[in-house]
Order: structure tokens, then sequence, then C-alpha cells
């Protein structure tokens, strides 16, 4: 007998990116920083006192909350703490959202959205993203009009890595009227020129949570970690309530302490990621395809017409151990996501790429 | 505004036991195991790959798993590692109960319970348990007709200590008409001459969910880490659809097989709890405290009528710094709940305890 509720078992699961077992193979498949952490984090596994996990550890995660609202200047009232950002995703709609009542979102965008929201029963309102990725005008119009509960906006957007300025942010923060979830997975990578800041905008409204992990831009995505900034009427029922008791364990509160702490070290490999992405995009744009600016550690690249499939070029790349994402999605089946990796990296995806798109 | 879902307005959120920042503080509060995890976990901390963190984790915790299988001697795909037990009872609920169908416990149960079941907007079916802590012949009974999806038994029983047989549990598996959860985060303190198995009867009921944790028998409270064992129908669902993507980090994974790989580290701790369990249960009825036996590493011990109540022996021995834990809840207000520590722990406990009951 299934005992499963319906829409459980009507559902499919999130299909993460492959991990391939080969430790040779050059993985530009899933956003990973291609840098290692700060060599704090080593220290402080290796100076990690292993008697003390016999006790439970502190249930709030208070240390890293106090740096987390150091670093964005707000106060730890403003914080939660999660198992990555995914938790954080899964607490807003737990919290937020009444079974059946709807999610809004883009398309495309971060695929796990949809599916959290089939495990809450929730229909899914998606708005279609315009020309170049840019969001429709009347995206906050329409979301109150289908009585959204939660809106889950990815800013660097995933998979174009385009980016909505501080202006669009805080126009749809106040023209929504339910909740807003802007993850910044990939914020790091943007460049600081563009002087985007959208956590210092939770003081001025009581409906706008930032999503922050610590997998990307502190290459820390085997840690598990990430934190929600927000206004503390929203950040309180999930710390108090919602969230697993002892969401996050000992050690790795030590370790995204550090890396906090030593934020320099991933600031390094933030610029390190910027310039290779613009070398990568020029290119990748040389061989033919079509790459917008990113924002992200990532590009979007459309290939030519005339030349062999993007996944025909996927599987090829893959064949030489070179892995790179392909989505089988309206869309996007004309288009490779390749991330950023080391010099070395994008220089064997280019040769390879090389390869195969020379006349045959 | 208040954003929160009307049914997370109402809770309250749990309640974990006090966790003080002195050291010095005689710890009988929250039944942690009083011995430090194997040195083998030690060693895989100090030897673990910082740089490997940079990357995802293994999204199933695959190698756990297969040890886990060994032990039981099921199928890796009866196993699913989850952050402690808790993830696991969350994962229950949000696979098998829909919104306002009912969840059947007993009363008293583990105070968790009655929150997830709150998170899940449902209501709790809780039938009280008889004399000595016994479940009543038609618990099961009672579960099918309220109509309960879930049924949560926590076995041995917290905070009594009292163990339900395995022909019991046979008898709930067959008669209940719905999923079955058997909490044993406190079965590895069991007397080994008891042969309680119950992991061995999910071949035969694939309506039984079997939860294990590694946080009280191999000391690692601060790590989270736990596992169910089930029928694969009950299992993949979990597995596959409703557990966050990437719910176990790398460096926890490496942890748990370590700590099961030297589960004879584990195994000693077990004993030293239990011949300590008897020594404490001597001496506090020797003062005069009525101590039923258990089968877990806590003993749920009544007062003196006459003497200072629970609550002020509770204050007392805070005072003094030996923290235990009091229930202010009906059927438990006139007890302790004491977890079995050192030796020089259960002293100190018994001297302060004298102190409070000697005559004034």
């Amino acid at each position: 007998m299934a005992y499963e509720r319906d829409n459980i078992r009507q559902m499919q699961g999130y299909k993460s990116g492959e991990q391939p077992e080969n430790a040779d193979t050059v993985k530009l498949n899933t956003n990973e920083n291609p840098w290692p952490p700060a060599p704090a984090v080593g220290e402080a596994i290796r100076h990690f006192d292993a008697g003390q996990l016999r006790r439970y550890p502190q249930p709030t995660a208070d240390r890293f909350r106090r740096l987390a609202a150091d670093l964005h200047q707000v106060h730890p009232e403003n914080i939660i703490a999660t198992r990555g950002g995914d938790e954080l995703l899964r607490l807003v709609i737990t919290t937020f959202v009444d079974p059946y009542q709807p999610i809004g979102m883009t398309e495309p965008t971060y695929s796990l959205y949809p599916v959290l929201a089939q495990i809450q029963d929730c229909p899914v309102v998606k708005v279609p993203l315009g020309d170049e990725w840019s969001l429709p005008d009347d995206f906050a119009h329409r979301m109150n009009k289908a009585g959204v509960k939660l809106s889950l906006l990815v800013n660097p957007h995933a998979p174009s890595g385009s980016l909505l300025g501080m202006e669009a942010i805080r126009k749809l923060a106040r023209d929504i009227d339910s909740v807003l979830l802007i993850d910044e997975a990939y914020v790091d990578f943007v460049d600081p020129d563009v002087a985007y800041d959208s956590a210092s905008l939770v003081e001025e409204f009581d409906n706008l949570i930032v999503l922050r992990t610590l997998s990307k831009g502190y290459s820390l995505a085997g840690l598990r970690f990430g934190y929600g900034i927000g206004a503390e009427s929203l950040i309180r029922p999930m710390l108090e309530k919602t969230r697993d008791s002892y969401n996050l364990d000992a050690i790795s509160q030590r370790i995204a302490e550090a890396a906090l702490e030593h934020r320099d070290h991933a600031a390094w490999s933030w610029k390190q990621v910027r310039t290779e992405r613009e070398r990568l995009r020029s290119a990748l744009t040389a061989l033919g395809l079509t790459v917008p600016e990113s924002q992200a550690n990532f590009l979007l690249a459309t290939v030519y017409k005339a030349g062999p499939s993007a996944n025909d070029l996927y599987e090829y790349l893959k064949e030489h151990g070179v892995l790179v994402r392909y989505f089988d999605q309206p869309g996007l089946a004309d288009k490779l996501r390749i991330t950023v990796g080391t010099p070395e990296d994008n220089e064997q995806l280019i040769t390879h790429l090389q390869r195969a798109l020379a006349p045959g």
C-alpha cells in the first residue's frame, strides 16, 4: 500500500546537477566556486574539539547571527541562519503560505522553487521573463491579482546571470502586498561598481526577505550554510517556531563563523571569478556563441543555430571530461549554462568547444 | 503587518532544555551521553580536507546508508539519513499526512511531536498512558477510529524510560492501518538481555518506520545526524522528493560514518550508562524518591509527597550547579527527569539532593 499524500505521489523530486566521482572532471555544471575556502576554514576544522559534540549545539547559531548582522549593518534579530539557502526557502513556504495558496515566480527560474511549492501543495504562478531576461513591469500587479502569498525571485537571475537593480527591488517590495524573497545565492559575484545592496532594504519593508548562502561566495557548498535577512517580524516565527529545533550542527557553525571572519579570502575569489567571467565570455563569443553579460559565477550561452545543438555540445563536452549544465526546457533548449572555473578549467572548456565547433 | 499563517501565529515553538554557558554545570537535563564520542570521530575531523567543501556533498549520504544497512541487516534502500531524528519526524509528517488530518501519540510523550503537528496544521489525537506508563491495549483501535495518518511512539518511552517489547510493536504495526513511527532515540541503552530489535520488523510491515539517532548512543548530539529504517516504499518518497536536496553536509557524513564504523566505543558507553543507571536509581530510591526501572539513559523520579516539591528541588539543584529537567505538565509536575551522567556527575547530584532533602 502507498501511504504518500496525493501531492507527493504526483510530484517529481528536484534533480540536482551531476556530481561525478572522477576527481579529474572539469566541473562547470553546478555553479560551485572554483577556489578553495579560506585557510581559516581548514584551521577551524583542525582545531575543533570533538568532545564537545556530545552536547547539543547552540540552537540558533547566535554567534554567526551577530557576525552576519555586523556585515549587513542590521540587528541579529534580522538574521536567521539556515542549512544552506534551501532550508530558508522551505521555511518561508512553511511559515507564510497555507496549502493551496499560490506562490509566484518567474519562468525560467531556480528549478527547486516549483518542487518546494508542490511539497506544500501550493499552485505556482509563473510569469515569463521578457527579452534579455527582463522582469515584466507588471510583475507585482500580477502577483497581487493572483493572490500569491509569497514571490520568489533569484537575483542575479539563474540561469541567465542578469541583475535587477536596487530601485527595482525597492519598487517590488513596495508594490507586492505579500512576502517577497530575493534569493541572492550569486550576489557575491556582482560587480562592486553596481553598488547593489538589497539587505539595506529590510529595515524599510516588513515583507522583504533576502536569502544569502555561503555555498558559492565562500566556497562552502559542501557545508550547507546560509542565512536570511529580514524584518524581525518575518524572521522570528521561522527562528522560534518552524525551524527544526537544532538545525545547525556545532562544527558547521564554527566553520561558517570562520568564513565570515575571513571574508577577504572569499572576496579575492569573487574578483578572480569576475575577471575569468569576462575572459570566458569573450572566448565563447569568439566561438560564435551568444553570451549576455552575467553578474553571477556562470554564463548562459546560446549556441550557433547552424552548428551542433546545445544537447550535442553538452554530450560532447561530457565525453571529454567537461561537465556543463543543459536544461531540456522551453526557452533553454538551445543554451548551455557554464560555471566560471579556474583559468585552467576554462581553457579546457574552450579547447574542447573549439574542436566540437570546428568545421568537420 | 503579520504575514504568518494562522496555525503558525497561534502556536508556541518547541522549548529545548537549557544549555548553560558555564562548562562547570553538571548537565543532567537533556539526555546527552556523558562520555565523549569515539576517538575515530576526532580523527575524521582532523583529517577532513577543507578543500572539498567547495563542492556539493553526496546528496543522499550513500556511504552512511550502506553502513547503517549492514548494521541492521537491511538494504540501503531501507535507510534514509537525516539531520538528527528531528528531520525524519518532520519528513514523515510532510510526506504522509495532509494538513487537517490527525496525528496520534501518547500522553505524555516527546514534547516536539505536537509542535511538528501544529506546523503542518494537523490535529493531535492523544491517548493517555496507563499505570506505570503502559500503552492501553486499544491504542491501535483508537488510532484507526480517529483516522490518524501517522502514529508517533517513542520507545523506550520519554520521559519514563519504559520499553514496549518486540511483540507489542509487531502487533501495533499489524493493527494500525496507517504509518507507525517508532522513535528509538534511546534504544542503544536498552539492556541487551531484552533482545529488542524492532528494525528487523521493517521487512515484515510496509507501514513501519524506525527512527534512530547518533545524538545519544554515539555521543553526537552536536552533530545532528540520525536515520530512518523502513520499507523502501516509505523511504523512497522522503529520499527523492520531500527531503531538502542536500540535507547532510560533507563533514557530518564523514563523522557519522566513522562513528558507525567504531561502534565498539559507543557500545562501551552504553554499558557504562546502564551500570550507572542502576547505581543512581538505588541512590535516589534510598533518598525516598520513587524511581521506576528505565531502559533509557535517564530516570523519571517522583518526589516524596511530604518533602520539597519537584519544582523546588529543580531550582535548588540549579542553584547548586546541577541541571535536571522539570516538566510543568499534568502527570509530571511531581517528577524530575534526570539524565544518567558520569559517576562524578551522579555523585554531585546525590550529594546536593541529600542536602535538599535533609530534615531542616
